[in-house]
């Protein structure tokens, strides 16, 4: 494989799943950044994607930006339907898309999967051939014109089954998740809404909360703010509206979730408030140890470091000297498995924390030391 | 400036304060980490150290790493002392410090600065040649064999006086800090610790007990987590008994931070539980917009994308190929405000988002397709 090859690793990953099953059309409801994007990803493996959209001209510029062209009364019926609208009317728009195309497979990609399912058990709606699913993708800014091919390469897609989805629907859904290169995981709604409110839904609350506390602190204050606060709060950028309707459709769970970690943060602030009650010192300790094993469970992160070490490298900032850093760990045969940046503001600084495996940690500093860089 | 120079920012922006000042010797008490670092920082600008720890092992390796001597009883009193014992200590050994010293300057590092003043008050010790401070550095491990000289470069490093501080004992601790390369902060220990509890106390409270929320997840739930928990639960991996120390330390403020964080985190529950009470929604909407807007205060952060824009770079994940697309985009003239990498968990590829200002990143995107890059 030479190094032109190793950078799309996607082609060679990609097995064809779909393009064997689909014979007829998809048709892709909503042209926002999800929808686009299944569009641009399946127009590259040669399949027939027709599009969709309450507004004429997202619908435009998707197809502009070849995610499938515009349908029209004339098209014949799609062989899957993925709806691709905001979560608030995902349900609406299944409905009416099981019953224009009777013979077709229906899924959708909303974040949340157990209240469009209920809401369409409740009109008594058909579902023989409907497949919920939820690519774990997306950006934090929307739209057609972010989409890309690429968008679900390597993160997970989950699918919702039940042992009444036929066998054939299920494939074609896994098939277009496997197609655009994702990693398939089966669970059951209520699996799915409840894992993402505990490693989505949570962190965003606590860190939309967390940031929000910032805003009456004196400007001195903040200029204490160091890497942590940075990354609690990170997510706290993400949009309010999708926002909204996401933790609105998963209210049950996030609720429940809240209302624990209420719980845990009055039991932590009861125990530091009255030192003097017996095995408060201890409910702190273990509370803090807790957190060091449950963010060791996190996969691929490593932050954790309990499989690598850092080492901090000093850099200054002009174009291209990270980049010699990193080309030289290279040339070290170092690999790297994590990189972080810090900026110092005022200075004309930073610092970056390379993660690697712990046996190479004092070879990397010995060398790059000796070509001229500077360890903390 | 050639490039070499320009690696080492350090000594172009020492102005040798200190070495002017202290014409005896500076005193370490305490050789973790941040005192073998003081040490190691202060010897590399020609200061005479001397150190001391409880632990003739911890002494003897700071003194092995260059950090000072230890000191014995034939050393003339010293001109300044640093404290660096931890916090639940500190005001005991600042006490026995101006005892023996009586003609130097004390000052300590402890990152809580209330508790340890007010108990030196409390005894009536006299505290004119007593100036705290707390060097906002720090690193996951501890010890001396982690201690650097260029630890506090670029970091901000709070000097606490109040009206009866004399100029001369401030103005040698403060050169201690420009020496070593930090930025000064002046603060009232009260707005010290007041400042840290919010901006550091309670995002490691959060952040520790929303990772302990993951150790009964199913192992499904976590192979769903994306950067957002990874970044939100990166502090939870402190060190559990210093945390101890600090938060006990500091129980005034970061109790009514964390009482007031849970009032928040009822509010938004009870908002969400109850959708048909009035403004519920609105509640929610108004608390994740003040989220985007606090996090849009962090200064030297780029998460907030207010002034910069990212985009994402698909990378495989051998040696040396992110230093070469970082080599590339120094040769495109793109000066990169923030790079952030994200593994997949089983699949040999990864992302690298690159933030930059926005009026190059059209220019970047287009450059790197053409060099034969993918982005997403």
């Amino acid at each position: 494989m030479n190094a032109a090859d190793s950078r799309f690793p996607v082609s060679e990953r990609s097995n064809g799943a779909l393009a064997a099953r689909v014979r007829g059309s998809v048709h892709v409801i909503g042209a926002g950044l999800l929808g686009a994007s299944v569009g641009l990803g399946l127009r590259e493996r040669g399949v027939d994607v027709t599009l969709e959209d309450l507004s004429p001209t997202t619908v435009a510029l998707a197809a502009d930006y070849g995610a499938g062209r515009v349908r029209t009364s004339e098209d014949p019926e799609p062989t899957l339907v993925v709806v691709a609208t905001p979560p608030d009317v995902t349900a609406d728009v299944v409905e009416r898309a099981l019953a224009q195309y009777p013979a077709a497979v229906v899924t959708d990609v909303a974040s949340v999967k157990l209240a469009p399912y209920l809401e369409l058990v409740r009109r008594g709606v058909d579902l023989t051939n409907y497949v919920g699913s939820h690519p774990m993708a997306g950006r934090e800014r929307g739209g057609a014109i972010m989409a890309r091919a690429d968008l679900f390469v390597a993160r997970p897609w989950v699918v919702c089954r039940d042992h009444e989805t036929p066998a054939e629907a299920l494939a074609i859904v896994e098939a277009v998740a496997l197609d655009l290169g994702a990693t398939l995981i089966e669970m059951t709604p209520e699996e799915h809404d409840r894992s993402v409110g505990l490693v989505s839904h949570l962190p965003q609350v606590v860190s939309s909360l967390l940031a929000a506390r910032l805003i009456p602190a004196t400007e001195q204050a903040i200029g204490l703010a160091g890497a942590g606060l940075r990354d609690t709060t990170r997510v706290a950028s993400s949009d309010p509206e999708l926002w909204v309707q996401i933790l609105g459709a998963n209210r049950g769970p996030v609720v429940e979730l809240l209302d624990a970690f209420a719980r845990d943060l009055s039991g932590f602030a009861d125990a530091l408030r009255d030192p003097a009650q017996a095995g408060a010192r201890r409910t702190i300790a273990d509370l803090l140890s807790a957190g060091n094993n449950g963010v060791a469970r996190i996969p691929g992160k490593h932050g954790s470091s309990e499989r690598f070490t850092s080492i901090t490298v000093l850099i200054d900032d002009t174009p291209g000297q990270l980049g010699r850093l990193l080309t030289e760990l290279g040339e070290l045969g170092i690999n790297m498995e994590d990189l972080r940046l810090e900026h110092s503001p005022g200075a004309q600084i930073g610092f970056a924390e390379i993660a690697m495996l712990p046996e190479v940690a004092e070879r990397a500093v010995t060398d790059l030391v000796e070509r001229g860089w500077r360890t903390l």
